[in-house]
This record gives C-alpha cells, sequence and structure tokens, in this order.
C-alpha cells in the first residue's frame, strides 16, 4: 500500500543523523526517473474580494497573474527557501485558479526528470501563490487566509504513486 | 471601528491601476513609523510525527530549529517572492513554535520602522517555517497539512492597530 | 544647464578609484530626498506578434502582465544584477506597456526617498520586461529585439532635473 | 528553412495555455543536446566616455570587468528574471566587449547540454552587462542607451542551427 | 602524483582567456561523474565563548545549529557569489562542528554527479558556517577570527583523488 | 574600555532568547547613525600563483577584478547569507587587494547609517573575495586556504569605536 509511511520510515526523521543534527541527505544514488506532483490549497476571503476579482478578471486585469506568476517563480526558488531541499532541474510548473463564492482555490502541478521529487516546490507553488493573493486583496480583507497547502498526488521514484487519503482531508 | 474594511477600501484592489495593471503602490508620501505584525499559522500532522519532533528536542535535534530559521529567513526574502511587496527595513522577526498533539504551532512577529506594513513578512515567514516543517516529516507524514496561515494582528501606521475579529476564525 | 555633464564630471568613472580599482562609492553623506526616473524601450517584433499579444489581450491573457510583474520583480533585482549599485528603498514602481504596428513600447517610472537616484531600477525594470516579452513571443518570433532602452527623466537628489536631450534620441 | 517560424508555431505563444493562462511548459520531454546560442548588442554613448574606458584599460582598471562579470553572473540569474524561464545547468558563458568611436559593442555566448536553448541566458548576459556599463559610465553620460539586443545564432535541440536573418538587422 | 599540480596546469588561470578577459569555462564536454569535496575551517574565539556554545548546546539551543544551516544554504548559493563558478546540481551537503577549548572547528562534505567538482561549494559552506557563528558570538568576543578554510580532499572527476599534503597545513 | 566585552554582555549569545531559539534582535528602537567596519584576511597560496597573479594585472587581466567584484557583491547578499543578520541600507563598500609574496591580503571597508553595525558586512566582503580568489587559482594551487579573516575596526553606534586587540592576532 502506497498510501502508508512504512514503519521503517517512521522511526526517524530523515534530513537529521543520528545526533538530530540537519543536514542536506545525500541523493546521488538515487535515480534519475520522471516524477510529479500536484499541491492545492486555499485562500478564504470575503464575497466583496471574489467579486473584486471576476471584474478584475476582465482585459488587463492583472491580479489573478500575479497570483500564478508568484506561484511559478516561487516553486524555482523553493531551494533557497527551504533549508535541506535539493537544488532540481524543475522541467514544468502550472498554477490553476479557480473562484468559488468566497474561496480562491489554487492548484500548483510540478515535474521533473531527476532524483528527488518534486512535491515540495508544487507546494511552495501553491503558498507563494496565496501569499500574493493576499497581498493584492488585504487592503480589502485583512482577515483572508491561507487554507490546507497539501500535496494531493505524487508519481514517479523508488515509492510510485502516492495519493492524498481521504480520511486526511 | 479598525476591524472592517472601509466602504472606499472595498471598490478596488490597490495593486491594480484603474486599467487592471499591476503596479508597485507608490508610498514615498507615506510616514515612517514603528509597525508591527503578528501572524500565526500550524502544520497539522500524525501523533507519531509530533513524537519525533518532541524526540528531536533533545540535545542537538535541529528540526524545529530549521523551521524556525527558514521562517525567519523567508521573512527577509519576502519582496523576492511577493511580486508587488516593498523591500523593507525589517527590523525584528520572532518565529515561535508550540508542539500540540497531532499540530506545530507556529506564531511569528515582525517589526520595522518604515513606510508600510510587515503583515506580507510575518505571512512569509510562518509559511515558510510551515513548508520546513512538512519538508522535514514528509518521509513520515506524506499528507502534513500547512493551515489557517492568517494575520492576527498588525499595528502601526495611518490604520492603527488591526486585530482579527472573531468571527473569522 | 542641467543636460550636459560638467567638465569635472567628465574627467572620471565614479566607480572606479584613481588607481582603476571597482568600488561601491560611499554615498553615507549624500541626503535623503525624493527621487524619481522615467526610462523606456521597445521590442521590436513582427505584426503577426503583435496581433497575438492583442488577442491575448482577453481575458485571462497573461502575457503582458507577465511582461509588467517581470519589469517590477526586475527593478528590485537592481543591486543583485549591477555590481556597484547601492541597495536602495523602492517605494514605487510602475510598469506601462503599449502595442504599435510591430513593436511593444515599455516605459517604467520608479520612486524613491534615499541617498542614490533611481534610473539604474527603471532601466533594468525596462530591460527585464523587454527580455521576458522576448521570452514570450521567441517561438513565434526569435529575431525579437531589445531596442533603445534609456533614460527619459530623472528628478531629486543634489543634481535636480534632468531630462533626456534631444539630440540623443 | 531554419529561419522561418513555421505556420503551426505562429498560431499562439507558447507561454499560455488555451485559456490564457502563463506556465513553465513541461520540457521533461525534450532531448537532452548540446545548445549554444550567441546574443549581441550595444551600448551608445558618446566619445568622451569610450576615451574615458580606453584609458581605464589599463593595469588594474576594472570599468570592462566589471561589464563582463555582470554579464556572466546575469546569465546565471535568467530563471530569477524571465518568469517562465526554466532553471538550466549552464556549461559555459563568455561575454566579449569591444570598444567603437561611440560605442561599446557587447557579445554573450552561452551554452549547455540540458533539455531546453540558452538564447534566454545569452540576452540575459549581453542586457546585464549594457546595464552594468550604463551605470559605470552614467555620471558622465547619463544619456547612455542599451540598443539593439538580440540573438544572433542558436543551434542544437530539435530545431537545429538557427541564425539571424540580414533583414532583420 | 595526484598531489602536485603538473607544470601544464600551472602555466595560466582557467578562468581567464589568453587576453586575461574572465569568462566562465565551457564544461559541456566534461563527463558527468561522482564527485566528493571535503573542506574545513576553525572560527577562533574565547573560552567564554566555547562555554556559552556549550550551555546553549541544550534542548532548543539554536546556536549551532545556525551554523549548520548556514553552511547548508551558503553551498546552494555558491554560483551566486562566486563569479565563474557553474550552477551545479549538489546531491549533498553536511556541515560538523566540534567545540574545542577555544575554537569550533567545521568540517564540511559536498556531493554530486555533474560535470565539474564541488570544492568551491564545500569552502563556501565552511565560510558561511563560521561567517554566522562569528555573527552568533560576535556581542560577547568581538575578535572571533575565522582561520585556515581549505580543502581537505576531493574525488571524482578526470584527476580522480586529490589530498591536502601535509606541508600546506 | 571598549577593546572589552562588558561582562553584562558576555552573559548570553544576542541571537537566541532565555530558551535558547534564534530570532533576529528588534533593531528598531536603536538610532540610526554613521557607522564603518573594516576587516581583513589573507589567501595563502604558492610564489607560482603570484607570479601568474601579477602577470593577470596587465591590461584586461580580470582576475583581482572578480575578486573584488565578488566581495563587493558578496557584502550586498550578507542578510541573505547570514541567518539573523538584518537586510541593511549599505552606503559604501570598497575592497583592497594587496599582494605578497606567496598571499593575496584582502581589506575590507563598509559603512551605513543604520540601526546596526557593518561588520558581517565587512567580513562577508573578504570572505567572498577570498573564496574566488581560491577559485581563480584552485586548478593550479588547489591547497590555497583562507585565513584570518577577522575585523580590524568599526565605529559608530552606541558602542562607539573598536579597534582590535593587539594580542588577537
Amino acid at each position: 500500500m502506497t498510501n502508508e509511511p512504512d514503519s521503517a520510515r517512521g522511526e526517524h526523521l530523515t534530513h537529521t543523523d543520528s545526533s538530530g543534527a540537519a543536514h542536506m541527505v545525500d541523493v546521488a544514488g538515487k535515480a534519475v526517473s520522471a516524477r510529479r506532483a500536484v499541491a492545492a490549497g486555499q485562500v478564504r476571503t470575503t464575497a466583496a474580494v471574489i467579486a473584486l476579482l471576476r471584474r478584475d478578471g476582465l482585459p488587463k486585469g492583472d491580479a489573478l497573474a500575479v497570483a500564478r506568476l508568484a506561484g511559478i517563480m516561487g516553486a524555482k526558488r523553493t531551494p533557497d527557501l527551504i533549508p535541506l531541499c535539493h537544488p532540481i532541474a524543475l522541467h514544468g510548473v502550472a498554477v490553476d485558479l479557480a473562484l468559488t463564492d468566497d474561496t480562491v482555490e489554487i492548484t500548483a502541478t510540478t515535474r521533473t526528470a531527476d532524483r528527488t521529487g518534486v512535491e515540495m516546490e508544487a507546494l511552495t507553488a501553491v503558498a507563494t501563490a496565496g501569499l500574493a493573493l493576499i497581498d493584492m486583496v488585504k487592503a480589502v480583507d485583512p482577515a483572508a487566509t491561507l487554507d490546507r497547502v497539501r500535496v494531493l498526488l505524487k508519481e514517479g521514484g523508488k515509492t510510485g504513486l502516492w495519493e492524498r487519503p481521504c480520511e486526511r482531508g
């Protein structure tokens, strides 16, 4: 079953050694393989903000483009931001935004053919897009919240396909 | 009442001009004043992960330090990540982590004496600390989730004190 | 006359010392003052590309937004890119794009209240926006050219207003 | 004929999807191959500035070295600056500067063995070198202009050799 | 003998061409191979500082973690800092700190499977960790010194194993 | 006496709180004042390398310019590299290189008018210049060593002038 960490994995944090010291794990021995990750999240705001974002969806309305680009560029900055992440050849990033009544739903897909997975890049894309959205709307809704930033799916590499179990929401 | 955006603010997004084009708003006319922001969020994970983090809380256990430092350094990268944020003189950043049964609660406080608020820096600190935590634990809990990244309080500048209204959670 | 460098200025390069060694000039003694710069440039391409950019100017068409944001974010990266530029408090950046029959005209305005001018930030915004546009259209027009990146105007600081002399194009 | 975009390429911008949203195109399926690009440009200035640059070409004269290094380092920052550019393994960068009566001619050559071309890296090297030169001379010639930043040649990858057509200047 | 540069290597600096101009050497023709480097250095300070660092080695004491993480993150920034260094796929970084009576001994190991060695990454890790330590202790010992930053060993690539000769200390 | 830390300062590390957790200290309450720092260090190498560097000191010889510029640009990256350093308005940086028989002596001077000292910026300039020099010469002398990176002097701020005590070397 791919959805459950095995007991061996459960015994230690991979980014700290036996003394607890942080290190960037050596992945030179891992195989280069095609890998993909999908992450999602949402910005919860008010109906008034969503109306403004929809209105802004007219020609030259850049609000959603700002968030999409922040997400794509954020994915490229992942190894700068996450201390123990490996620099990686990022082969594709897409950030999709969908408006509901009072949320902006964010989905990011990242791809590589390298030695480590790209779920941190997908999560960083979602978080950065969400923060950029909050920055766009904060004068109107200072209480806007970034919520449920999580991996939905990853595939490739030795562990193969992982899909988020339903009970984890 | 400081907790409600006034109707004037509600009419437009401050980061786009009348044609919808994004710009970095001119703040040269705003006063330099002492400003502070507090943001919070949480990483939801499993009891097993929390146990590992507690065990790591022994001498030389770096897991929580990684998250704290990622948050502090992330706050400094805010203008690189958020397209329309101003580069700012960041005068202080603290990131506090508290473990519950199955979450890590993150609080970040940022301070400046400059022309714009520091709530985006506080939110970025929380988000980056949360992403770094997920990176630390993802081999054990690939479903770990960053949740409720939000501003609790900001003060300073023309608008004075803003506290998060209870009904927004 | 502000448009002509005086002979004193003409005698040496300010970024190299008497031995020719590069240094970042000490500006601590210069006064903080409101400063503004306007720079411009153009991307020369084909009528077919301009038609695509106009068509893209529909809802969700991000091509021009990409260039505007690249310009704004590029302005913030100026001290990282230009070896002897000072890090500066950038208070406002706007990037304007206008389509003609076979060019995209780029104008950038930058503002600060600091010790040095912001013309390098304005020029970097124009150049980065132009490069991002070329990247957007290069599959269709690999010969697209960035041209005439130049300062139109700067004001503030000890030297006051400078406007580009007509004979310099 | 390699110099003309085919009609298929002409129909859409590769960096936006069918809805117009920007994305970083997935290149995982493209072959790794040796690739090279040559780009050029010029800084137009005054004869007096060129004389200063020549005089600076004495021992320890760093002015041209600053521009060469800015170009090389700028090439490495391309994925940070150009929103939809892929991070790439840049295997070689050379920036050549030649002085004429009133211009500095800039040529940059970039090489890789990766999945995407390196023409944006070559263009960014030229533009960054040019901006650094303008910064060096701006106290003497505030009207210095960066001109004709363009790709001369690229080779490698599926499309093979492309040379700039004469009629595009 | 691998410990002595051969006379051919001794005749020129590899990062400058025959005219003396700096360039980033083309490594596209070099083979991808597993490479490793070990570098070391020390921060010399006072017994009182070492006592503080030991005391800080209690639960939640972040001082040494700050240095370890600064070293790891610094290694990733090497191509940003060292003008002619190639961006590289860094596959592993470990930074080890050991306290003596009045020094902190720093050792960094870096690994890759790429076209160039990783000794600059190892040296940058040591130097950045050392600077971060000095920053931590400078209020107590403003005279703390970073010393003996050097490569101990490198292996992989065409030149194979190199070990530091004893007479170079 | 300014050369001795007082006992109060000696009792704790300023970058960790009472629980040992790292934070970026709040400096908003500190006065803006003119500050200067001078740091030094040396690269120890062979007479053969020094001869090459001297020969390179001819027209267009960029080797020393690379080190000077790496130092200046490195100073600007200090808050990116040193986790708990404040971003600061850096008003001037000069890096001086002097060749002896078998060393390159590096001195860096940094200036600001801000709330914190600039000794970390001066140290980072020295270390980055030194690392860039080692990178330039490593093919000829793989054993080149960066040594004695230390603050010579700092002035400004509440603590006034501090000069390195002789007995600390």
